[in-house]
């Protein structure tokens, strides 16, 4: 079962379910057509990293093949709509312009609202549509989890990591927004976030909610999740050199729009910890600058290169990437999942420069 | 069973549900126990009468006394999250400063970043804990109706109608919104309006998911659906009325608020239907002027008075009122739920003035 086979069969899954619930939405008022189009070009994009290790997590613990069991296409596909509402939600709060290489979601309702000439404030407007958009694809999510076609003991088993999962997900946002405010620098706060926000809720949480749909032995629902843990760590960590260093054509974001948006990862926090005086007053003064150019963004990359922050959080992947490694490599699962999962494993660490 | 008594099973419901949920929470970080206080804050108002409306429809239709079986406090109690959830984010969407006469989550968030000194916008701050806040209340909706602890068999047929509920309340945002937006006017765009986020939502869709539960015979829930809708739309039409003209110690909201917010209600188009265009022209003008003032209140409480639209409206407040009664009246219920109902329907639809 090649990656691409199952990634086909989780976007069909995905699509079905979105097109069982147009006509329901359109029969209430055929004004609810653009929030269907924002939800389609915005999972036309992605790339199913949660369904992809909650099936493998499934195969893992012993599942059937995603073509003998339709009911483990739909459940992992249903995370997927868990993170279209976290995006959505996310790009209003962190006042993000692109998503996926296109307009967000706020910003597109912004558009329309701009363009139609209608009443109030066009930013207004467009953030209450992607509150609502979010809304509907957080509660689209667990329908369609419940609405997989697995059978209800199974059901039961995966639901309780879901339900775990959306609460850890939320909070780490919450923390995330928190340090933001708070800017406390602290190494530490930057991993909590890493971990609730990203490294659970991503790779470890998935893992464990395919493991328990298929009712996988503890041992190697542990396995999993002990490889799964660490990954999504060095995953995260990977992303934030990436938001400061990567290609926009990669990123699918401008160039450092983190160091725009101020976000303070691990990354930032490496290099406040190691900065000079000097360095650590042209961080405070330029992270978050709205306004940053090119030149800014140059700047602020040499002083996190310069700290060695660059060269400490590379160390800190390679450390998590080894652990996960090593997990993997002591977790009873099946061959073939083995084989999935170390290439994810690649996939999601990869330095892609 | 008194309508006090079953307040008080169901409240028990709901605060154990969060007590339950209260250390895994703070197990992530302490710092998110601000969310926690939040939403105690937020629970501790409400009338919970969709859980209400969602356990008479249970005992419409057969179920057992909430004594003797709590899963059906749990399921309907589950309705006054999927509530805190739609009244959080509708505060972010109207920046309404106030909600149950306490500062809504959003200016509660905001004013604590602004005592802290915080980095960044304190409104965004504010914004952004509201909208996660209100996610976390719709994923444990979802959450503590699945663990209610009734059968699977009945779980599977309430959670059709929770989940129609819920997107119908969605969609039913996004067109109030829209029309706020696009200010049409109409009688039947604000009607429409009525219908999915309110009426469905308050009062049919908790009765019918209430009587699915129970297992209720086709006819028990075709009739309790007849009665509930035309309710339903009586009960927003006087909380519409209340909005303009209501007490403010009554709706826990500055007098006139709803004006303020320029909500576009089956009054005010009324009144726009019935206008001279110098009144028009007034309305226009002074409607979702944030800095209303109370002459301009009793300016737009005039012509709303004086065009008819508020005698057109309470006429038909009465006649959807009499409507549900007649179908209540039809309907095969048990006698002791249909004299709860009638109560219900009294409560929901009363002047209060």
């Amino acid at each position: 079962m090649s990656a691409g086979r199952v990634r086909k069969e989780i976007d069909d899954a995905l699509l079905a379910f979105v097109d069982r619930q147009r006509p329901g939405v359109l029969e209430i008022s055929g004004d609810l057509a653009p929030l269907l189009s924002a939800l389609d070009a915005l999972l036309a994009g992605g790339k199913r990293l949660r369904p992809a290790f909650c099936y493998w997590g499934w195969r893992a613990a012993g599942g059937e093949d995603i073509e003998a069991s339709r009911g483990i296409a739909a459940a992992a596909a249903s995370l997927e709509l868990l993170q279209a509402s976290a995006l959505i939600h996310d790009d209003v709060m962190d006042a993000s312009d692109t998503r996926r290489g296109q307009p967000s979601v706020h910003r597109r309702f912004e558009a329309a609202h701009r363009e139609q000439g209608w009443r109030g404030a066009a930013g207004s407007f467009g953030e209450g549509a992607a509150i609502l958009l979010g809304d509907l694809c957080l509660a689209w999510s667990a329908e369609m989890f419940d609405a997989s076609g697995l059978d209800a003991e199974s059901l039961r088993r995966g639901r309780r990591v879901f339900d775990v999962m959306r609460t850890e997900v939320i909070c780490g946002q919450y923390l995330d927004m928190l340090e933001s405010a708070r800017a406390t620098g602290r190494v530490e706060a930057a991993l909590t976030v890493v971990e609730y926000k990203s490294a659970k809720y991503t790779i470890e949480r998935p893992l464990h909610m395919g493991a328990e749909l298929a009712g996988g032995d503890p041992r190697v629902v542990a396995g999993l999740r002990a490889y799964g843990l660490p990954l999504g760590i060095a995953f995260q960590l990977r992303d934030d050199v990436l938001g400061v260093f990567g290609d926009p054509a990669e990123t699918g974001k401008p160039a450092g729009d983190d160091l725009r948006e101020g976000k303070r990862t691990v990354l930032i926090a490496f290099a406040l910890e190691r900065a000079t005086p000097a360095q650590a007053d042209l961080i405070e003064r330029r992270l978050g600058d709205p306004g940053l150019d090119s030149a800014g963004v140059d700047e602020l990359r040499a002083v996190i290169e310069e700290t060695g922050a660059l060269t400490a959080c590379e160390k800190l992947i390679d450390q998590y990437t080894d652990q996960a490694r090593a997990a993997l490599d002591a977790a009873p699962v099946a061959p073939d999942a083995r084989s999935a999962l170390v290439d994810l494993a690649v996939a999601a660490t990869a330095r892609k420069v």
